[in-house]
């Protein structure tokens, strides 16, 4: 912490220079070599690759000082945060090593064959003989990545990579990226299909709105695995979980507060669809022209459906209008676009979830004097509404009953398992939602997804830890269990 | 070895049986109980996994006795096989563990935002950021598995995930099975295009002829990654590289020998192209209805281009005629085609491949008496001609280099570099080919690929250990090769 290492690959002539010299400037710049390797010596020159320590964001200055050195020439930086990504992220394990050719007849031809003749015979076996049991494909094409926007699909591997690490680690759950060269609706929804016979589950990440809408429903429908994109989802339930402990601290009632949804594209959608589900009765969808209202005309399907839902108001106006006596503020929209006079405008004992990227809405500094209750995206201040806290439990549940599909039951049954992490004596105006690394949260998550799937009849098999007698459909599972 | 492990899983009715009279039977058939587990526990039944070690292949005898018993009901009989596919047999490993928020703002958001900015605005960084440096897809439609044929893709899904251990073990490439839900040829190269941006080459896979054809020439075309279809040209570079020991052995030359290739269908198709390219003058290929004739006119565009080679003979006839003198014979086509008669009425010191699976085209115990060197694609007998031997070097070299494709010199340099892991000394009818077990194969095949890409133009890296200049593409790959 407080230090940067880069490692710097140098060309370093000899007649016009000499290694003496660059470690000269690197000490005058505070910077500490810790390895130095000679890529390629010559008679006339030599690259070396050093590995120098400097104080952090130090790093360009030593750079730059070393460019303008005659003899120099810099190959090549990679500061630590490019080292984490050299290579890729993720890789592949056997689960055995294959000694000789007894093991190889075993996992490979001719043995293989038998296991592959029972799943020929019953598809359904495919659930424990091979990877489909454990892995979800994580789907992008690169169209709505971070706050970066439409970078295409090799650029946006480094996301997907990263959300591998963390279904691993914090679920073991595998997932592999899947990063599309297209961008054409029924395109993507042919191509996911078309890979989806190994994979348990699909992870839709990062599709822009309104692409996203359709390429999600018809996967759901088309495919008898989960679908679920993460983006619109995870949010929702992150931010339903956060607003039910928020409201227990400002003792209010889901059914008795006015919700403010502000910025209604992939992810304002779904928070409105979830609130509802989770009990709001009073709802004010907002986007850049003003409130979605009830009962009005819309060609945004999704903002027709809110239209035609009882539980969104005929309350007119632009944000600041609307949100004036309002319970509670949810912004998915972009930085700045809420007052101190807006929040100042609303009910007693606010709630203002602000998770606009990487700004929010307003900043903490100037919402807390006016709100009871404050949360953001970062992670830099308290609150944190990250859908980190999410998508790995629910499909760690959704592929341990072999769920069909992710429904509404199941997502609610997330967030409430979400916000309970918190307990009663630990809840306060700065702790609403647990940190990601909270052990509890996956195994939470997991199992309230699963019996939520169970009760819904999205459950395909039911994991013994849950309790309930042996099913048909555990026929294939228990030595998976065991080992 | 000799011993059979499997496991039974039973539900035992207490009032009409008992564990003892389970015990009594499993010993009744030299069975030995070497664990047990309750998996669950009632007032009227209990379900209990028992793991016996029986003599290899007596499991049916006690699990059809168990069965016969009043009170008993056997759930599943899981054996050792299975148990090696429990599960699937590769999972996703991550490259370093995330413990805090700056750990994971390094892997994942905000600082990945850096690292997709760089390859947004250089497409070839995502060669070393991403996982796309060192992963390939083994992509089937499942049409023509092992001796299996068309059996989907769900059930390929244990072959490739073989392949994939295969290729982790033998060459350190991470390998992911992509199973398509699709046999149209135009679907099957749009899907892999669709999702080529993560992947670093394309092994195609048990895609059945004449659909093989087109996909690989078309992806090849339309991509700048490899792509090898592996039931041709694996099985075609480990023939050569038979063929060219089994030659040195024989005291012949590829000039000078007659070679008749039988079973024209995908694999005999590579075969007889890489016979050409390796220097062959007289060819002879033959399917059912008999020889494939220099100036023959043909409706499979494949035949028809062998019927446009000078070295194809105008030797009309069926297999029988046909192989009468020939010095060598390579089958890749169905047990039984060949007889004793047929074998002697070749020339002197003859060469037969019979690599019909599972059965050759000839025994052994028929054909040795009249041939100087045989072959199979099996493991029981000696000079096994196994495509283990190929890819996995094959594809380590092409993405050391970057190769943009895998040419025909790619492929004729692996052909030499197996060929030559038999030493002079070591040399004979017996041993024409090096073990899959060799640990000089993949080196070995690595650096001959490595070069003959380079020689060709198509390796977009020179890899420091081959010993060329610094190259501008290196830029960025450094630190990658140090880790």
């Amino acid at each position: 912490m407080g230090f940067e290492s880069v490692i710097l690959r140098l060309e370093i002539q000899h007649d016009k220079t000499s290694f003496e010299k660059v470690v000269t400037v690197i000490t005058q710049y505070r910077g500490d070599i810790v390895a130095m390797d000679v890529v390629r010596s010559g008679v006339h020159s030599s690259v070396r690759d050093i590995d120098v320590q400097l104080e952090r964001d130090g790093y360009e200055g030593v750079v730059e000082a070393l460019k303008s050195l005659d003899g120099i020439q810099v190959i090549h930086v990679s500061d630590r945060t490019f080292l984490a990504h050299l290579g890729g992220k993720i890789s592949i394990q056997p689960s055995m090593l294959i000694r000789n050719r007894d093991d190889l007849s075993r996992v490979y031809t001719p043995g293989v064959a038998k296991v592959c003749r029972a799943i020929a015979d019953d598809p359904r076996k495919a659930h424990s003989l091979t990877l489909k049991r454990n892995t979800v494909a994580v789907v992008t094409d690169g169209t709505a990545v971070l706050g970066l926007g439409d970078i295409g699909p090799e650029a946006a591997a480094p996301v997907m990579e990263g959300k591998a690490m963390l279904f691993k680690q914090l679920a073991d759950v595998d997932a592999f990226p899947i990063c599309l060269d297209t961008r054409d609706t029924e395109e993507i929804i042919r191509t996911v299909k078309a890979i989806s016979p190994i994979f348990g589950g699909i992870n839709l990440e990062d599709i822009s709105s309104p692409r996203c809408f359709e390429i999600e429903q018809r996967l759901q429908e088309e495919l008898d695995i989960p679908v679920f994109h993460d983006d619109q989802h995870g949010t929702a339930i992150v931010v339903v979980a956060g607003l039910m402990n928020a409201l227990k601290v400002a003792g209010k009632r889901m059914e008795d507060v006015r919700v403010v949804v502000n910025g209604i594209g992939a992810a304002g959608v779904a928070i409105c669809k979830m609130l509802l589900a989770a009990g709001v009765k009073r709802l004010n969808p907002v986007d850049r022209f003003g409130a979605i209202l009830r009962g009005g005309v819309y060609e945004h399907p999704m903002w027709q459906w809110l239209a035609d839902q009882p539980q969104v108001e005929d309350r007119p106006g632009l944000l600041s209008e609307v949100i004036a006596g309002a319970d509670v503020f949810i912004g998915v929209s972009r930085a700045g676009v809420l007052s101190a006079a807006d929040v100042q405008s609303m009910a007693e004992d606010a709630i203002v979830f602000a998770m606009a990227n990487p700004e929010p809405e307003i900043t903490p500094e100037e919402a807390l004097p006016h709100v009871r209750i404050f949360a953001t995206g970062r992670s830099d201040y308290p609150n944190q509404i990250n859908n980190v806290l999410v998508f790995p439990g629910m499909f760690r549940g959704a592929l341990d009953c072999r769920a069909n599909t992710i429904n509404e039951q199941m997502k609610l049954a997330a967030a409430g398992a979400i916000a309970e992490v918190v307990s009663e004596s630990e809840l306060s105006e700065l702790y609403i939602v647990p940190s990601i690394f909270n052990e509890q949260v996956v195994a939470k998550v997991r199992e309230a997804v699963i019996r939520a799937a169970i009760q819904t009849g999205a459950a395909r098999r039911i994991p013994p830890d849950i309790g309930l007698p042996v099913s048909e459909e555990d026929e294939l599972a228990p030595v998976a269990w065991r080992m």
